[in-house]
């Protein structure tokens, strides 16, 4: 007997390109991935349309029908009491009801968040979820070799406690683990000097904890300068502090090359450089773009979700169909939750 | 009757290149400046030798013995028990004496901080400090339309409350005018989220009480991208999340060049292209790096305290040393008195 096929729910509706470039990026996983299928939630006329003209398997793909959704800039909690059957709110039931094994979603991501929250349950010994993002840095990272850290909480738990931080690490080191294939991965907290005293009470607090968890390999506090450099594996802070980093590096590449042309309008030869590298630089922009890579998984509750980001290409969505299906398959939450019994401390 | 000399005291030890790049720069300052006074403070021999051999205006140059020193790397409240008489206690004493109006240093900078705390007041109606910085963005700024926007704390207060913000918003407002010659500067909060209610509740407080404050130009909130960005003339935070974003900057050049290294080593004309520009780039990393322009304020206390970096050389104190001049011809103090008035708000 084969073994059963991973279901990924996909939500097809409210990205930044619309409907299509969802589907045809499950369209492009049916035909590349045997052991997944895609439950494709969304507005069942616009989908089988898309369907219809792009090549898929379609013994991997099904439809289910939900044609509200909620919109890129509405506020979550206000949206989802206007659609409640949004097709965020549908794909996230059909995960807790066992109709699939995860969610990947291109469209608003606190709606998606909240969903979450609603229709999912924590796994036990977690207190607040955490949304977690792959960055690139200058280090190369895990067995992969690649450029990526693992950045969390980068906006779910804006104000988190030390025991919430200690969760994050937890979690991170089991995502770096399975997805990221890094066996060992360093965990650092974020803050504003390296020693174990620096920072908010929380974060001093969540050093101590940390230095005496056995499941973790955690090599202290790291600073700013260190998430750019990538000087961990995965660093930990509350979602607030997450959140304006992320951000922060979204912006830095095409404001260094601004820079360098103010600051540099006299040099030819920079000149000539710099209208060289305008494609790279483009291209760079892309590197930089943090949530191409697979997406942002939710980290936290009993099922997995993963957000994918909203200008996400066919091949974005793919790749994060992927990733969902892997975690699911390598049972992330059991990983997490053995990380967080009292024999993994 | 000339008008009164403004006498800044030269902090001349434990800065990275030792007491001579500070005493040139002091020396630099005398030739340039005829309204301020430079008062040396340090190892008189060591100070004495590079005087006698760097050209400068004797009647605008004095020097205060105090040979004792903080190291850069040594942990302030441990440093200063060690060495009460070190050099960075000794000039704000002179300050807070009354024998010199502003002190300038490139040591250690939370040394610096806590002998401000020791030896000076608090403005009536501040009560913690700021370190603000000055750092560059892709946005013009001010009617002297540099690139340059203020971002505080970051770094002496790391807990900061909604109160605190409000005032570092004044602080920031005060300095902008006067040392940026931005008479209407933009202030803005720094959050997870542009809307009123994002962020912690120290922020959404601090939001709720600038939007009705009369003598700010409060834009609300902004976000991390909008920090390279320089979206708004001033932003606000507190020092743990300050200082992160601050080092973020600072490692964000070499990387962006790294990452495109990295992903583009395939390409000749890329290559070329980085090769050409690697030596504007090396000067990029001196424009992205945000202490050398006039130095780190420290604003709240009734004396004026600039840090400047650790690697300042000559010309990097002399501008430090002028913009604390102006700041004191200004009465920087008294205008952010008067923006905490309550008349000011």
């Amino acid at each position: 007997m084969p073994p059963r096929a991973t279901t990924i729910a996909f939500d097809v509706m409210g990205s930044d390109h619309g409907p299509a470039e969802v589907v045809r990026g499950a369209a492009a996983l049916s035909l590349e991935a045997p052991h997944v299928h895609a439950l494709l939630v969304g507005d069942g006329k616009q989908i089988d349309a898309v369907l219809a003209e792009t090549r898929h398997s379609g013994e991997r793909i099904s439809v289910h029908h939900a044609p509200d959704f909620v919109g890129m800039h509405e506020k979550p909690s206000e949206a989802l009491g206007r659609t409640p059957k949004a097709s965020i709110m549908v794909a996230t039931q059909l995960v807790a009801d066992g109709e699939a094994d995860a969610v990947v979603t291109a469209g608003n991501t606190g709606a998606g968040v909240l969903a979450c929250a609603r229709t999912f349950q924590l796994i036990p010994g977690v207190r607040r979820a955490a949304l977690a993002s792959v960055y690139p840095t200058r280090t190369w990272h895990g067995t992969k070799e690649d450029p990526f850290s693992l950045i969390l909480d980068v906006g779910a738990t804006v104000d988190a406690t030390a025991e919430d931080l200690v969760t994050f690490a937890v979690m991170g080191a089991a995502y770096a683990r399975i997805i990221s294939k890094n066996p060992n991965p360093s965990v650092a907290l974020l803050s504003n000097g390296t020693e174990a005293t620096k920072g908010p009470p929380r974060v001093v607090e969540a050093h101590a904890r940390l230095a005496k968890h056995g499941g973790i390999r955690f090599v202290g506090n790291v600073e700013g300068i260190d998430i750019p450099k990538g000087t961990a594996d995965v660093i930990c802070c509350d979602g607030f502090v997450g959140n304006i980093c992320l951000k922060m590096l979204e912006g830095v590449a095409e404001t260094v090359v601004e820079l360098a042309n103010y600051a540099y309008h006299s040099a030819l030869r920079w000149k000539i450089g710099l209208a060289m590298l305008s494609n790279g630089l483009k291209q760079l922009k892309d590197v930089t773009d943090w949530q191409q890579y697979g997406g942002a998984p939710v980290l936290g509750f009993d099922r997995l979700f993963i957000k994918a980001h909203g200008r996400s290409r066919a091949r974005a969505i793919a790749n994060a169909g992927k990733v969902a299906a892997k975690a699911v398959t390598s049972d992330l939450a059991h990983a997490i939750r053995e990380g967080l019994s009292p024999s993994g401390s």
